[in-house]
């Protein structure tokens, strides 16, 4: 279907739709002029054209067209007048040399493992360069065992198992594609004691269920598989022979043996078309109501009389990726760098994944070498990087921050990503100290289909889908909320390894995307069924280049904690009523118990166990973490009203200031870092922000405390409180110093 | 599956679950003696016994064996000393001449619309004496037309369709059970212009995705369909052609043609297997998400390229029921009548519906029977009925009520009803002035599984199954809350028309029910998936049993008014809080049009229409209500600290009182009705409790108001609070006669 534009005059809308904060001050809104010819530099056909030339043909990381591709971008930065050079490191990265999956009882049945091409995808037929449908990082392994459905396999769904009598133990685990990132799958069915896991994608995910499937609709048909990464991501990304160093030729490599992020057991996803037999031979109970998904069978639960054979091996080798950075060099402040990045490998084709973000971000490239061509001069410097390696687990950009951590710590200011890009709606996570600065950012985007800015469509929509007080506090607050960043995109490293505040900023939501990682993520599907006339890909552009456009130029790094401090009350209310929550489960657990009400609740016929107690939760003492936020809290409003108040009187910060401030600044993000990062995985030192160690994709704000709390690690709390609040202090602290700069005291 | 059973010493448990108000005053309880030699005559071998016999052959209306059930209960009855006798109506019960469906367009198909007989289920084969699958009082028809997909086929769903611009007019309608009584579905289609109405089984409600399908499961294979009436019941249950009188041999009938709950369409059930291949070719716009169902296919709305030829002819005779009657009478106070019931009638076989709830009830009788025989004298008559035509529309008993009504209205004391019955929890529904007393009953029969009894366990459940403050406010309360009754089962005609106050008794939760209203709902499936060892259809006679005892020999009608006040006081509540929603939604809704986020909200290439503006909703004035309220809680509270003052101290009633009490206590539920019924539905006279007018089978309490609220009919909300409220004043003053009565003055 054709988008429909509707294009209504912004100003009218914002006025209808925000109170006075629309309108309010903007101290780093650059002038109307400098982004009006940014926006005239910016090019749907563009985008499409590149989108067409990068997504031609395969390129994931090591492979000849993924070189190519990185030859083409760094070239376009050149001659857009950037800086540019090609970054190779030496990555493991294992591709298949054998797969098979064969039931063995009780019936025999092999697996097809490929997605055949089609008439209406135009690449889908280049399989000579195709990557098969594989997990990266899977161990090597053939095992045969029964096989046993685990739900997504996340920790949870074992205990679920256990009360049903059901151990995997030996045996071989199929879980369904969801509830958490995919990694996650292999390592908990290792724990407990599994030898192979299958992961599938269910119907009801991203196939019929969800929508029509390729190529009558946008979504998964019954042969299309998920690769990916099924490394322990969230222990550390990155090579996993070179973890915190660079993979450079040279570099000390651990031996595969010891690489602690590659899975235990074998591993490998499959579509549905290839799980519906496997399914339908399982035995045993009934899957609980909400493990059921889309196909037309009763989940069981097994183990058997299902008997599968799965084998995979792998090559081990290290293969070269090439990062692509362009630098335009600031004028003023050149050793502070305003970095933006978007990857370019993909598993196959990756049309949308990643290259719809990535022709966006060439784009904004384009624009702001003309605009420097035409005379502008930012203050400070501007570095385009293109990732590669992404795909298998954020290679590039982890090897390239662990290559220049040092001059990261000393210059780079903030980290902008994007990575997949479709019509719809503005997503933004990131450092909250970035919060009201991006709001001015978005303000000013008008959205492609109402015109209106994205801003106020996406809080529109957060409005319409709310109900009661959440809504009533939406309302209540002109901005948006930056959602915390867990994993997943190559923010991670800056932000969670080297401190760097970052953002993370796409569009989407009114789109059928059913291909992630499959061969049908492709040009053709991309332009049926995502941003099909590009025009979300120049709104993102028009977004990511405003945010670097003022972060460039602006007098004084746009740090404000208000919106921080904000935030941080409300994840330390969180943990508190975390505990608060768990003692009350533990007590009404022992009460069920006691009485036996839950015996009595239960189907004797099903034979389920009741579940135990849960150990006693200690009181905890939050005053450390409490006191922290409060200085926080104390400090960011004495410098948001401090630098108000010199914008009102139109007062400019003398250069030496600014300089002195921007030190201060450049380095807030740092002080929410800790040397010797988050308990079991030091790789993370962002106090802050992590991703889940049992989530993987999904976030964990204030980690250590949290998950000491839901892994219930008692004797941990009272010392992650405390850690957590001297970083947190030591945050307050360094907004001091910069009130102590602005006071000139 | 075998049961477990676990008897625990009962009043153990009694002591650890409950607080003191379980081992408090129980006026009405039996003496130990009498209910244990009761219980003792039952037996679990006499209920399966009774079940295959019952359950042989097919036994609708007007069958064959459906004669001989009703001459076997009645035999029995006579065999255990029951004055007993056969009651003939004379209904109109439509059954099918022919029935075809097929698609001609995209492609052609013919619907089977035939559950096969299967190996494994004995009475699955006898297609001579079957019903075919159909909708009983579906219009005749042939039709052709598009299809268009229209969800539950509920009002909010048309809504939905009109959004997407597709309008039924002229279409063939398929909806899939559920989220109403079935006969909503046509009724509504017609509404809008449809022209037929088709309704299948979607697997996701009781196939597949709810468990093993028959016969590796109990649940709904491919080819079950759902026989079931369509009537319009919410306006009348009974015959149609004889609305509020007997359809007795001369009685005055309407012409078909004035019928008023007959379809204005033709409509048919249908399988999954039949309903996939329409549904795969529909095309237009795809389903809302939920109204996504389990097949294995994404869900489009049409209308077409589907086109479909629906076509049904029906016989319209008058078939002869026969209700059975058995009669214990009282002693004392023979004119007061304990009513008790349960339908011998299915669409098929029927061993769940309704013969798992009728060989209990005849346990009871041939128990009570004993009794009686061994010198038990009850004070009041006791009467035990067997209804047929139960399945096309509460035929015997509603005919019975309107043939008797004068009768009823003297003489009936409480009516208790039960119907199909399995393996679980007490689910128990009624008049809440029997909520004190129906929790002393069941606090005394012991769970068949657990050895607690049946309220501690349902309570013990509905603990575990709550959260917060739901959970909280359980604990509080020693009893379970009887469940308002809507319709669907025969206390309809008791309660909503005569006024007589009621109870639903039933266990459940603990099986595999995908046979509802199938050849496949057989003893062969009874047996396996369901009550399996027939004993809760054992602690079904023994609730329902004691149920009887007690109230047959109250020296006073156990009516207590405080529980009826305190959920009334809930519904006054309820209702109050509706028209603050409505007024809140409609001022929500002009805010988000005014200020266009619902239109900035919604996907432009959906082509979705935004809602319209809903009509302000005045300010009602609810103070007549709350007074009324008042006015009965005043009297509740008076009431039952009186007769728990006479009780502590042991003082007896004089005989003269009891009976001028039981006069005015046995005419208290009268008193919640209004000769000129509710609006649009005179048969419904009931104030408190109606089947929605829209929901059919789920309950509106306070529906006069309620209703008003709903359907928008603002200039009717105040009058029918001040009508209702003259109703409630009428109760308090009926209390308050009980009062003076006590009180002597």
């Amino acid at each position: 279907m054709k988008t429909v534009h509707r294009y209504l005059p912004a100003i009218l809308c914002s006025l209808t739709l925000l109170g006075p904060a629309a309108s309010g001050a903007r101290q780093t809104a650059g002038t109307g002029g400098l982004e009006s010819s940014f926006d005239n530099g910016l090019s749907a056909d563009s985008l499409r054209a590149w989108m067409k030339i990068l997504s031609a043909r395969p390129h994931h990381a090591g492979s000849a067209y993924g070189k190519e591709n990185a030859e083409f971008i760094a070239g376009k930065f050149r001659s857009w007048g950037f800086e540019t050079e090609i970054e190779r490191f030496d990555v493991l990265f294992p591709v298949p040399e054998s797969r098979s999956l064969e039931m063995l009882e009780p019936s025999r049945f092999t697996a097809k493992l490929a997605e055949p091409p089609l008439e209406a995808d135009a690449t889908s037929g280049q399989s000579s360069e195709q990557l098969p449908t594989y997990n990266a990082y899977s161990a090597d392994g053939d095992v045969t065992g029964e096989l046993v459905y685990v739900n997504y396999g996340i920790p949870d769904d074992y205990t679920e198992l256990e009360r049903r009598g059901i151990d995997v133990r030996g045996k071989i685990v199929i879980a369904r594609y969801g509830g958490s990132w995919r990694g996650i799958k292999p390592k908990v069915a290792a724990e407990h004691g599994a030898i192979g896991c299958i992961i599938y994608s269910d119907p009801s995910g991203d196939g019929y269920t969800a929508g029509d499937v390729y190529p009558r609709g946008g979504y998964r048909n019954e042969s299309g598989a998920q690769r990916g990464s099924v490394a322990d991501m969230p222990v550390y990304p990155g090579d996993p022979l070179t973890p915190g160093t660079a993979s450079t030729p040279g570099a000390k490599r651990l031996a595969l043996a010891d690489a602690q992020t590659i899975t235990k057991i074998p591993t490998l996803p499959i579509s549905y078309s290839d799980a519906t037999p496997l399914l339908e031979a399982l035995g045993g109970p009934v899957a609980p109501g909400e493990w059921r998904g889309g196909l037309p069978l009763t989940y069981h639960l097994g183990p058997g009389p299902a008997k599968v054979r799965l084998a995979v091996k792998f090559t081990w080798d290290n293969v070269p990726i090439y990062d692509v950075r362009g630098t335009l060099p600031g004028t003023e402040r050149p050793d502070q760098w305003i970095i933006r990045g978007n990857h370019h490998d993909a598993w196959v084709n990756g049309a949308t994944d990643p290259v719809s973000g990535l022709v966006a971000m060439m784009d904004e490239a384009r624009s702001l070498g003309r605009l420097v061509a035409d005379g502008w001069k930012p203050k400070r410097s501007i570095v385009y990087c293109a990732w590669d390696g992404e795909e298998p687990g954020l290679l590039g950009s982890t090897e390239w921050v662990e290559a220049h951590a040092d001059a990261l710590k000393q210059r780079a200011a903030v980290y902008i990503n994007s990575d997949s890009n479709s019509r719809g709606f503005l997503n933004a996570g990131g450092s909250h100290s970035l919060e009201k600065f991006f709001n001015t950012v978005s303000r000013d985007v008008p959205d492609p289909q109402y015109g209106i800015s994205v801003l106020e469509r996406r809080r529109a929509a957060d409005i319409v889908n709310a109900s009661g007080a959440d809504r009533d506090e939406l309302r209540n607050r002109a901005g948006l909320r930056l959602y915390p960043l867990g994993s997943g995109s190559d923010y991670t490293p800056f932000l969670q390894h080297a401190g760097v505040a970052s953002l993370n900023v796409g569009f989407g939501g009114e789109d059928q995307y059913g291909q992630y990682h499959s061969i049908y993520d492709s040009y053709d599907h991309y332009i049926r069924f995502m941003d099909t006339d590009f025009s979300y890909g120049v709104a993102l552009a028009k977004t990511c280049g405003r945010t670097v456009i003022r972060l460039a130029d602006a007098d004084v790094l746009p740090f404000d904690f208000t919106d921080f401090s904000a935030t941080l009350d409300r994840y330390v209310r969180e943990v508190g009523e975390l505990a608060d929550r768990l003692r009350d489960e533990a007590a009404e657990r022992e009460r069920e118990l006691g009485d036996s009400s839950l015996t009595y609740a239960s189907n004797p016929a099903e034979h389920i166990e009741t579940p135990g107690p849960l150990d006693e939760v200690p009181y905890f003492n939050f005053a450390p973490l409490q006191n922290a936020a409060a200085a926080v809290r104390e400090k960011a409003a004495a410098y948001s009203e401090l630098t108000a108040g010199l914008e009102k009187e139109g007062a400019a910060i003398p250069a030496a200031k600014q300089q002195a401030l921007d030190a201060v600044l450049l380095g807030m993000e740092r002080r929410l870092t800790l040397p010797s990062g988050l308990p079991g995985r030091p790789w993370y030192v962002h106090q802050v922000y992590a991703p889940g160690a049992y989530t993987g994709y999904g976030v964990k704000t204030l980690p250590a405390v949290r998950e000491s709390l839901e892994l219930r690690r008692w004797a941990d709390v009272d010392p992650q409180i405390a850690s957590v609040a001297g970083v947190l202090m030591n945050y307050a602290e360094g907004i001091g110093e910069a009130i102590r700069i602005l006071r000139g005291n």
